[in-house]
């Protein structure tokens, strides 16, 4: 019989379930389209099914509680999801409540990018950290951050909304509205966008070519930089200056030991990390320069090992040890790993 | 008899001494310049000499404990102070050891930023915040983070640099090397020097009267729009932008409860609060933009009243609960009021 949680990723397009054991191991995994038009119900119609096909693959597995990350912002202590704007008529949902009735089991609930900064520092690149930030870059940046060995959320669980620090004075206008955005500058969608602006359909650049003339990808820069092409290199060095001045920020404000960084763009981070340890070296304070930035391990399922770190309790070194102090307002719950609040 | 913290904050010119009660009053006080240049030992002489002073005075006070505020870098989870370059020889000192020893007592030792963050917080400003910034503005710009109801330390303590985070691509070169750090735009001294560069000695202009013709300082600005002057209103009002556009970094990183203004600008928050909340307001994403921005309370007590919350124990409303998870590693301690570490 092996202990597990049951973990779920609610994204706007795919909700993804897993069994996940002590150490972080996926025993089984299931996915569908989130039927995000359709409204709560639904989409806990979704999850309830997704749980028996999970459930089947693994029969003898003990389930715990369920974990699980939804998009932002969500107040994680009360369990509820405010509202997201790519899951439409979702306003005060006390998704855990909800689900602890209909599963008779203590729910964790966690924004997706804590959810992906609690998977990483428990079974990821952040073992053994007692701070860390994790930051991903991809069409956005978002990220998670755990100061001594707690996850910062703040009023409203809003903590960490690293995309939207202002870096810079230049730059396109962030979706916001603001300009000078982390993210205007520094996400995969802002180096397309310089890629898209630095050539043009039908110009046989090597960028063009990846693309099929159409707009210039993050990725496509990836992929090019990697073949040799010195634009691409160049537009990565520029990529890895913006990222180097947001993580000097980081390292700044937060003090974590380790600086995580996923998504998209992170497939990149051999051509990146240079130059961003190099600005880093430049612009951080001394005591800061030689906290080492890493690549995320987990990718995809970092957010579903996470949720279920917030359900299994502490049995290894990988797990950080839990206190009690955070479960004090739900007396009787189940001691998690990292010291989230447990609903049931 | 009064249950009381024997409290000190250790800056590099003077060294003060308090005994504080359970509301944050200050019973007794005393202050001596501090002998920053002798090394350790003569400075903890003083410490023992200031303790007997304000004993002396409320002599039928029970002391609880030490806390002590000293510069950063510093350990508050050892109690060692790393070197304060205002301190000289000071590395690697186990002053909460020393002290414990020397008074036979529980000691906190905290950084002097965040000692004041958790003054505000207990007794001032803050009072009743779950999570908070305290922002101190004067010669530089310094501060403390409070989430979730503790202090974020990070790694050697050196979270919440708040002052050398980048914003802007412009000004002058911060003297920790960076262009466009907070502190570099932001602070008392950059106000002052952009005042001076406007004027000129003899001119006339109300800035170099307040000045003596000397160079200008940010007081001198508070002080001459304060009496209407026009030139001084528009550089309190460039001030109060860049204290919004850091201000607001700050509520999305830490999204806090409340934001804590101190330090000698704050003497005109009066004048700066309605361009700092009109910045918040234009570049905040909407869930931050109604977090109030508000006055110190406590002045220069501040840290001693913070670090006398170290060791007095939550007995009422102002102080926030405290939990044993803190105290893990110094068992049988008295169970503090905010959670930091407490020696002895």
């Amino acid at each position: 019989m092996t202990r597990v949680a049951l973990a779920f990723d609610l994204g706007g397009t795919e909700l993804r379930a897993a069994l996940v054991d002590g150490e972080g191991r996926l025993l089984a995994f299931a996915s569908v389209p989130t039927l995000a038009r359709e409204g709560v119900m639904a989409v806990v119609g979704q999850i309830e099914m997704l749980a028996e096909t999970v459930r089947r693959e693994v029969p003898d597995a003990v389930v715990a509680g369920v974990g699980i990350g939804a998009p932002g912002p969500l107040d994680p202590k009360a369990g509820i999801v405010l509202g997201a704007p790519t899951l439409s008529g979702w306003h005060d949902v006390p998704l855990a409540g909800i689900l602890s009735d209909r599963f008779g089991l203590p729910v964790g609930l966690e924004n997706d990018a804590n959810a992906a900064a609690l998977g990483e520092w428990c079974f990821g690149a952040g073992r053994g950290a007692n701070s860390l930030v994790f930051v991903t870059v991809s069409t956005g940046i978002g990220g998670g951050a755990i100061a001594d060995r707690r996850i910062i959320h703040g009023r409203r669980g809003l903590a960490a909304e690293i995309g939207h620090m202002t870096i810079t004075d230049t730059g396109d206008r962030c979706f916001c509205g603001a300009v000078g955005c982390f993210e205007a500058v520094a996400s995969g969608t802002a180096l397309g966008r310089r890629a898209t602006a630095m050539t043009a359909a039908g110009d046989g650049s090597r960028l063009r070519v990846l693309s099929c003339d159409a707009a210039v990808t993050g990725r496509d820069v990836v992929d090019a930089a990697r073949a040799g092409d010195p634009m691409a290199l160049s537009l990565l060095a520029e990529e890895a200056r913006w990222l180097g001045i947001g993580f000097t920020n980081l390292l700044h404000l937060y003090s974590p030991d380790v600086i995580v960084m996923g998504g998209g763009i992170s497939n990149g981070f051999d051509l990146l990390s240079e130059t961003i340890e190099a600005t880093i070296r430049s612009r951080a304070m001394p005591a800061y320069r030689d906290v080492p930035v890493v690549p995320a391990q987990l990718g995809r399922h970092a957010g579903l090992i996470g949720v279920a770190s917030l359900i299994l309790r502490d049995e290894g070194e990988a797990m950080p040890p839990a206190t009690e102090a955070d479960l004090d307002h739900q007396p009787g719950a189940t001691p998690a790993g990292p010291k989230e609040a447990i609903h049931g």
